[in-house]
């Protein structure tokens, strides 16, 4: 391999010359005479088989995930998915492609990021964008009518017709739920309502045809100033600086309950049927989030729009209070971290005869919140084991293979997690280096006495403390003493 | 609704009707007037805003899955990562489609079915098409040579230079551990080396380069007869009928280790080397899984081929003995339920500088399993359970919401699995019928005199026993009762 390594260098540098010469306009003479030079090293390297023709790497806007990198998603997994066991959900799961009309109409100005799939065979299909559409469809697919299910550890849904409010306040329950357990910061709950945007653009002067794409606009408000989301109003989607004025005075209000208490009094805004409903509903809402102790972490904001056009009423996004980062550290910024709504209208777009099913759901931010934790994670210089395995079957002298596979072998089919070297004869300084690096806490020693003896060296490569075990307690012994809950940071 | 739905059914109807007419010739003035009906009815009906054009359906080849399916799925999930995690391996993963050219040239005659996505801005993408292809361009761009890994809980792999056999041997090891966890019924696992077929093929006649393509052939054996695979060769793939004939007397041939000493005895196949290398090692795989308890469960098969390209040495294949079908039932046959093989040539097509890194795998048939699973449980006619909810919160009287959001909340912050129905005043009838219904073993009932007294009663659904527990007392009897291991089949 080295020498084939060597020639490549050499090719390279002789296709540069080649190159150059041809740049500089060098004599044909020359030219040739390095070609010549570079053909003949093409040769001794011979066919190029296996040698990659193109640049090593993965779809833009997708990543791998390392040993490491899993751990830290494995444990956000667990806290997500726990939370929503505990709130009785049950799971579900949709193929990764869906039929291209099936997303079709569905997200508004989000779905120029919808990825399209060649035809195959007479059919269109293009790669989910959220769980929600797939989830709404699967409904109508099983005319199911009442469910509480999650998806791939991130989307939390409640569909059914219920008493107004309790599933609402439940996913917001959840959300704080999550975000707590995780330990990842200060967080802030932004709610607003779809029937209350709608009433405001309304009363405004907002055409009717227009509220989904100044809806969008208003969305923006978290990343860019008034004036740039205001300019976009005016200048792109046409709407009159005046009443771009009457909603930037409504948009930048925040608050508590006592801001619904205070809308619900605006001359205008009282007079709009949906803002009105939409108001009563939110202080319903504020009532059960009291009940459930998270009213302190629910703010009612009114820029809060959400990007997407399936949401019907109630709409909210988790956000982050402080940077995450530590000194020294560039720090993730404030961003959203989980976010929902409701959206009574979707399974009816897929329902044969329009039947809607009103739904309610979450969803969680995991890509976000794994770069947290992973740079939490770092920033504290954390060692993350990346197995689990709970002892190393080594040997202390040679042509002792067999012995240490029937070991191993044993202790699988016990139950535990265990671990050899795959070499013949290794030495015991380099299995004990393997359980140092690789985190592993036990080593049960194999040699020549112990094996006379019907004993087994059991040595803690923290204390490096060793003790005789006999074999037949073997299995109860690493069972003792690996039976601490593992923790990962 | 259900008077836009009475209309639709009706321009069904009338729909059909004129059909009929047309069909039948009918006359053009009785059609005339039938079509003026269809017309009115339709325009009563008004534009059918919300109403799909298309049909509801996932795309060909993928499947919704249900919450009992994922009560399966999990369940098989579990019994592959403990015995991944068993055996020390890290997770890692990577993204669900790759670039096109990385899948390419991979698989050969299987290539067929790997799903193209359209052109992403200069990026040509492709679905994944397992899992292997993946891994293998992970650790070339990783420049990783040493990993023991799992992949989506589906997919175990040892990369690294070792001394021979050994990662081979737990390869096998693994695979029969989970396979005899499943409890699906008895298997048996073919192996084979890709060696010893080359070889086979280089005595018997058949031209280097149509190796690939006649073991892809050979490959069929376990679906179709030697008959219609000799056909296959000699005329499909122009090889002459006495060279097919030659590997027909081979292919034909399985047995245990005495099978691999007589072959290693054989004039011909002992006189190439490739085939010579094959045997020897597989005679020393067959001591390791002596010693690991396995060896009654391995056939060494000379017709067991395996599809893809990228094998350079050992393979197998785990095939069910016995369909698992009950008496009545559709068998789902005898079909190959895990496989693998050392693949020690990928990773290299990847690298720039073409440096190999020997890797051996397995592949667990997951999808496979959940139906198998799944038809058991059916024909079991066992209750899946697809929550793990510990406890209902409900009341006895009406206007006790309130107290039943106050210590829903208490119980989730306290980790206990817990629901509510969403109903302002439900009866307590429903809520028994719902716990009933869905599996949950406990109810905490509120009524007025409870929350005088500070109690709650605490009734077990299956023997409808009921008990005060004092309200501090609560969370831990709640932990007491179900601290058995949940069981789902």
């Amino acid at each position: 391999m080295a020498d084939r390594a060597a020639l490549e260098d050499l090719v390279r540098v002789q296709g540069e010359r080649v190159r150059g010469l041809k740049q500089q306009k060098a004599s044909a003479e020359q030219i040739e005479e390095e070609v010549a030079k570079l053909l003949k090293l093409k040769a001794q390297l011979g066919p190029d088989e296996g040698k990659p023709k193109f640049v090593l790497k993965t779809p833009k806007g997708t990543r791998d995930y390392s040993p490491r990198q899993m751990a830290v998603r494995e444990k956000v997994f667990d806290v997500i998915i726990s939370c929503f066991k505990r709130h009785g959900a049950e799971v579900i799961d949709t193929p990764v492609f869906e039929l291209k009309e099936t997303l079709t109409g569905k997200y508004g100005e989000d779905s120029k990021l919808i990825y399209d799939l060649k035809d195959q065979g007479g059919e269109l299909l293009s790669l989910r964008y959220d769980l929600t559409v797939p989830f709404a469809r699967y409904l109508a697919m099983n005319k199911l009518t009442n469910i509480k299910r999650y998806h791939i550890a991130k989307d939390f849904d409640i569909a059914g017709q219920f008493d107004p409010m309790l599933p609402d306040a439940e996913c917001l329950k959840i959300m704080c739920e999550i975000l707590s357990s995780l330990q990842i910061g200060d967080f802030l709950v932004k709610v607003n309502d779809r029937r209350i945007l709608d009433g405001m653009f309304a009363i405004c002067g907002v055409p009717d045809s227009k509220f989904r794409t100044i809806c969008s606009s208003v969305d923006k408000l978290d990343k860019v100033s008034w004036e740039e989301v205001k300019n976009e109003m005016v200048g792109e989607k046409g709407l009159a600086p005046e009443v771009a004025d009457r909603i930037g005075d409504y948009v930048q209000q925040h608050g508590g309950v006592s801001l619904v208490e205070q809308l619900l009094q605006d001359p205008k805004l009282s007079q709009n049927k949906q803002a009105l409903e939409g108001l009563g509903d939110l202080k319903l809402l504020f009532e059960y989030l009291t009940l459930f102790g998270i009213a302190d972490k629910i703010s009612f904001d009114l820029s809060l729009a959400r990007g997407l056009d399936y949401y019907t009423g109630v709409i909210y996004e988790a956000v982050l209070l402080q940077p995450p980062a530590r000194a020294g550290e560039e720090p993730l910024g404030v961003g959203s971290v989980a976010a929902g709504g409701r959206y009574d209208g979707l399974v009816g777009m897929f329902d044969p005869k329009g039947r809607k099913v009103p739904c309610v759901g979450l969803s969680i931010g995991v890509e976000r919140i794994f770069s947290i934790v992973e740079q939490r994670l770092e920033a504290l210089e954390e060692k993350v084991r990346t197995t689990e395995t709970q002892v190393l079957v080594a040997s202390a002298q040679k042509k002792l293979l067999e012995e240490r596979l029937k070991l191993v072998s044993e202790l699988w089919d016990a139950g535990i997690k265990a671990e050899l070297l795959y070499k013949k004869n290794p030495k015991l300084l380099n299995q004990l280096q393997y359980c140092e690096e690789t985190g592993i806490p036990l080593v049960a020693i194999i040699g020549d006495q112990e094996l006379k003896d019907g004993v087994i060296k059991l040595r803690s490569v923290a204390s490096r403390e060793e003790v005789d075990v006999r074999r037949e307690d073997l299995v109860e012994e690493i069972k003792r003493r690996t039976s601490q809950p593992l923790c990962i940071c």
